[in-house]
């Protein structure tokens, strides 16, 4: 009986911590050129509606306890079926016309981490950099061999024609018809997905998804697979996923560069971040924003182009569901 | 008259200043267990005379005026052609008996970058990697479409056999007949080699290319092809390049956490690639090594295993070659 009650009260007292402790969540859509007008108000609704859904299905985890990885790969997963962003279903088209996804995640509580790049085929890449992350010894499988792992923990693939929409294959035809297209810098809006959130036991976690870029050839890989370029995590700094042009990104390493500024230069999460993205990369000219997240819930969202994707819920409920600069 | 004469000086200046300015290099073979009575005077005896080649074949680039990225790709072509170190021909087989090979390099004063994953035939992996950071628009590439841009740009191709040793058929052989086999994690030495050096205008380059793991399955990429973790250089800190077991390169974002110590923490060469690999990665059970070298020229090679192939030349003319932990 004494051992039920303490049993009982440990749970009570556990749950009570729980109930204190800030979630929070962040999660993007892409950042480019956007102005107001470019999107129909059909599309801009389906598009702010799908960003909502994905913060929420994200913060539905937390609120009930639930771990930020599981939050982060629950609100990635809602984009990578929307098929308005470039993202496993509705991502763009390579050179071949073909989708080759790429994507990664990061556990900042163990530094443990997953990606998986140029994979076709599986429904969800995020669920597969996961399964990189937990069910190999590896962080980052490429191309077939990825494809092949991802097959032998049995996770959910669709055929090749299920991921192409129609905006995608008129998309890669425009580029291709294009004076810039063998150049392929001419992109404007690099809509890759991604998330971030702080559980109540105060871990961190960060997911990115994307397709990379439109018309891209030769097995092209952007930031979003690399650990430390478009994704990091680690409790003692924060949790970063980024958008944008993928070569910048790599070159400057600013996922990890944002953890590091605040742990090496006691900056803050908005400093850091701001720094990065306005400072940083408009100097090299690397067009994209982060979303990101600290240990006390604090949310920075900064992007150097005219919008970004993006919604978040912080330590106290509130929402936001936002597209331009001034949104 | 009067303006040969001020070229003419202007040249016996600029001779003036490069004559005064240091150069440097290093070198790595791997890190890994390895004692005394391991190799064979023979092989001990050709491992110490192939790296004696590579950090002299840089130096004698450095020592003509020529850049920092001739030297470390000099350098680092010599270590893929012996087929004593895993890297180029030589390199470990995976799985399926073939060589899967990845390289990346990076210009610390432009911070341009280039790597390659999983790429097969190509000669000089490192040639490819410069490819694309000079050639092509983007930093990395991955498995056949990395060939073939290697191919388009006309880099030399070998058959898959030419690649493959005597050694380490055999070497897969027995990992694959051990109990350990498909853990893919008894490995203990990693034999990635890299070159890093300062040239006589001031600037810094990184160079890395490696087989990978012994028995690697499903496009497994370590960290030696990965911006920030493998290789970084920054004319602004330092150039690195690491060997190891790739994961935990990749989480800790090693080359690049290495440089970031430096900038933000105001931490030496020597205590930032110190802390990194003997407090970071041991606390992370993370074996390895790195090279290092900053923008006066000092060099710092510190390894957590037994031992590290390694050479350097430093501003002095100063050469070593060395491989046990005290030698």
């Amino acid at each position: 009986m004494k051992k039920l009650i303490a049993i009982t009260s440990l749970i009570l007292m556990s749950m009570t911590v729980n109930a204190t402790q800030t979630v929070a969540i962040a999660i993007h859509g892409g950042a480019g050129t956007i102005e107001r007008g470019n999107l129909t108000e059909t599309q801009e609704h389906a598009v702010r509606a799908a960003l909502s859904e994905s913060v929420e299905a994200g913060h539905r985890i937390l609120a009930a306890g639930g771990s930020s990885m599981d939050a982060v790969v629950a609100a990635v997963k809602v984009l990578e079926d929307a098929p308005q962003f470039n993202a496993g279903r509705g991502a763009v088209l390579t050179h071949e016309g073909k989708v080759e996804l790429d994507a990664s995640i990061m556990d900042g509580a163990s530094l443990a981490a997953g990606a998986v790049a140029s994979v076709t085929g599986i429904r969800h890449p995020i669920e597969a950099a996961r399964a990189v992350m937990t069910d190999s010894p590896h962080v980052m499988l490429v191309s077939q061999g990825a494809d092949a792992f991802a097959k032998s923990v049995g996770l959910e693939f669709k055929e090749p024609e299920w991921f192409i929409t129609d905006f995608r294959a008129r998309q890669l035809e425009s580029v291709q018809a294009s004076s810039h297209a063998s150049v392929q810098l001419s992109e404007d809006w690099f809509s890759t997905v991604g998330a971030v959130a702080l559980d109540a036991s105060g871990n961190l976690a960060a997911a990115t998804s994307t397709g990379g870029m439109t018309n891209k050839r030769w097995g092209r890989v952007g930031d979003s697979p690399i650990i430390g370029a478009g994704t990091y995590a680690d409790n003692a700094s924060c949790a970063v996923s980024a958008t944008g042009h993928g070569e910048f990104f790599i070159r400057h390493v600013v996922a990890y560069d944002i953890c590091a500024r605040m742990r090496y230069a006691g900056m803050s999460l908005n400093q850091s971040a701001d720094t990065v993205i306005n400072d940083v990369l408009v100097d090299a000219g690397g067009d994209g924003g982060v979303i990101a997240i600290d240990a006390h819930g604090n949310i920075s969202m900064p992007f150097n182009t005219q919008g970004m994707y993006r919604a978040s819920i912080d330590g106290a409920g509130d929402k936001t569901v936002a597209i331009y600069g001034d949104d």
